[in-house]
């Protein structure tokens, strides 16, 4: 893509009302744009940001066995009152009549549906397990929306429902989502630990967040050091083998947010093993049993003929809070830091003097040869100050900086910087590809 | 996809609701359902065409120079209070108040927000031509939604916004996405045509829209056999060229709507020329010049220095109403008729004796070839009748079907179905593999 066809409405100052170090950095690196309060415009950057981060939730998902589907955001009212949480809601939820006086709202989550969409089409234990989600945006009408796309009102989610016969067949079906959680965040750069979360009425140990690291965390966690030394499972793991002893792995050792904490359990691990650190929730996956099943009469023939109410868990994640999420795990006084998989160009080409003929030639050339490598290139063949370029490139964080002046261009060799480490070097045109090509592609 | 592991919903009876063979098709088909009047829930067959048409439709603004961003469902009510729409809009608009009483609402339309995403950003003649679009969820409120997704109330839309200097320069813009759409819909297996579409108050020739041929479509139109046989602008057409040449070519001979139609002009055309067919509108283009850019005083400088309002265009695509039109367009007494670059999946696979050795063996080993080689197959590996299996196959209409039965194996042969000629021909595995890879990957 060239910057001189591309929109990217950086902001030089700081905007005063983001707190935290993610909103200031996606507002001035023109990612996006609040329209109204907890409301934002994706702009081109941070679009594709959240389109990568929408691909490996999806390959990871379907990895798993579940099944994307698309509900839509408006929901009747009905349903929520027939699951007896239409009142119980509370203001968060966004209410609308529509033309005809009919009742109805922005789904904030989506349980009622899925299972209208359930009990209206399977009938047999023959047809489960299912694990049916989707990727929508939703609306939680937040008293005090803040921390830009973090705590937003209109945000895009991951919504996971199982359905099983028995509570047993349930305990695979979260083990498959537990254990795709793991990949899904590892994936994307980020350390994620699971924590035991509040299982509420349902009781059992069915109920986790994911909660991954990053020095500028909302919150603050406690964890056994084993954690940070477990494998991620690999992409060739069975998901519909046992997987309880993967998940047993990854629970064993202690962890435990500030809500959940014990620290009597926790001051019993080895002390060089004691970790305290901050931490962002990013998902949460619950088996929640036939509340909502025996609610809204959702039932299934077991083999011996008999009819009983559905096993069903739910599993999210917050795509769009994971944008905010990832800029906290990976930042420096500069500006974003992309891991490669979610980064929004892996390289940014800078031309410093464009007219110039070997500049452009050379520039030119190189571009085209990125892009036929199938590398996401953004190229900067803009007539801007070079200081202002290299800001610039530094605040949006791609992976790899090529910069083309012509002091080394005369010399035939670009300047190749990496964002993460600062490292630079002087490359020839064809070190430079081959060292992009192998960084970049698997 | 193992059809064991999947969600196809497949309706036995046709719907009384369904007046129209694409809503009956997609309801039966277990593509949407619907959840309320005019809202649909897009169930995983329905979702994977929704997801081809959008990739198609990015491609082709890419390659046109548009820029992809995406802006929120959920508005202000001040920003239509400002162009004057929010009480001329009627009660289509969902209007909507949320927790602090402020007035807000759920687009059915963004002509406003790009307007004001525009003119907080962009200051100078430089930074145009600019061309920025989404593809998101709206909502029209309509009295009385019918025809399944073809006249829905929430709809997936495509609408790009074009930025200009001069109506010169607009005329460029727009004749942009005038051959975008030409190659848009042509990529899609629909025969499009431009038709002149009334300007209103704003006058001149630039409104068109574009209108699909389908036998069983919305209402009847008029044109020029010649329109027929016009060659679709190649993908290498260089789009910052002038493209008014394909476009004359595209808009002289005689096309028009029912509402435009002129009989007279029509007459004049040679007899055997004259094609008076069924279409439906799936896209409309549109100068409105300075319409929004005065009312929101969305100016840019030019390169004399002196402020002038920026001359808009705006540039929809039904996203969710072509699933209906394409159904329209392609299907017959026994279903759906996919054409192969919207098809949810390439290749219905039948096992005809599941859990018989021989026949499990060689329909999983073609199953695994057919993927590995970059083919979607839907493998129907359950153990239903036969006849239910073919039915299923034909209606949901994926471009080839290959059955495995014990007799064909028994010789090593597979039967391989052309869904859109019915042609059947008994096959190798080498030899079916070889030919789907022929037919399906470019």
């Amino acid at each position: 893509m060239r910057l001189s066809r591309y929109f990217l409405p950086i902001l030089k100052e700081t905007p005063k009302e983001a707190e935290i170090v993610s909103h200031r950095l996606m507002l001035r690196a023109g990612m996006v744009r609040q329209q109204s309060a907890g409301i934002y415009s994706w702009l081109p950057l941070g679009l594709r940001v959240l389109r990568k981060i929408e691909r490996i939730v999806e390959e990871e998902q379907a990895r798993a066995g579940a099944v994307q589907l698309l509900m839509p955001t408006i929901q009747p009212a009905d349903l929520w009152r027939e699951s007896g949480r239409y009142d119980a809601y509370g203001k968060e939820m966004l209410r609308i009549t529509d033309r005809h006086e009919r009742d109805m709202l922005f789904g904030p989550t989506n349980e009622e549906m899925i299972t209208d969409i359930f009990r209206s089409s399977v009938r047999s234990y023959k047809d489960l397990p299912l694990n049916l989600y989707h990727i929508q945006w939703k609306f939680r009408d937040e008293v005090r929306p803040r921390f830009g796309v973090m705590r937003g009102r209109e945000f895009l989610m991951k919504d996971a429902y199982s359905f099983d016969i028995d509570k047993e067949s349930a305990r695979h079906a979260y083990n498959r989502m537990f254990v795709s959680y793991l990949r899904t965040f590892e994936r994307m750069g980020l350390q994620a630990i699971p924590m035991k979360a509040d299982t509420g009425p349902i009781g059992g140990d069915m109920s986790h967040e994911f909660i991954i690291l990053a020095s500028t965390g909302e919150s603050e966690v406690f964890l056994d050091k084993a954690l940070l030394d477990l494998d991620t499972p690999a992409a060739d793991t069975d998901f519909f083998a046992d997987l309880s002893p993967i998940v047993e792995a990854w629970t064993t050792p202690y962890a435990a947010t500030d809500e959940m904490h014990d620290e009597t359990a926790f001051g019993a691990i080895a002390e060089d093993r004691r970790v305290s650190a901050r931490g962002i929730e990013v998902g949460h996956i619950f088996y929640f049993g036939t509340k909502y099943s025996d609610a809204m009469n959702a039932k299934v023939a077991t083999s011996e003929g008999t009819e009983v109410p559905v096993h069903m868990g739910s599993y999210g994640i917050g795509v769009s809070r994971l944008l905010g999420a990832l800029i906290e795990a990976h930042h420096d006084d500069d500006g974003i830091i992309w891991p490669a998989s979610v980064a929004p160009f892996h390289v940014g080409l800078v031309n410093l003097k464009a007219g110039d003929a070997l500049t452009d030639g050379a520039c030119e050339d190189l571009y085209a040869k990125l892009e036929a490598a199938g590398i996401e290139v953004l190229y900067d063949d803009t007539d801007g100050r070079a200081g202002a370029k290299f800001a610039t490139m530094d605040l949006i964080g791609l992976p790899f900086q090529v910069v083309g002046g012509p002091r080394g261009l005369k010399d035939g060799l670009f300047e190749v910087k990496d964002r993460a480490t600062g490292e630079k070097e002087m490359l020839s045109p064809e070190a430079t590809l081959n060292k992009l090509v192998a960084a970049l592609t698997a």
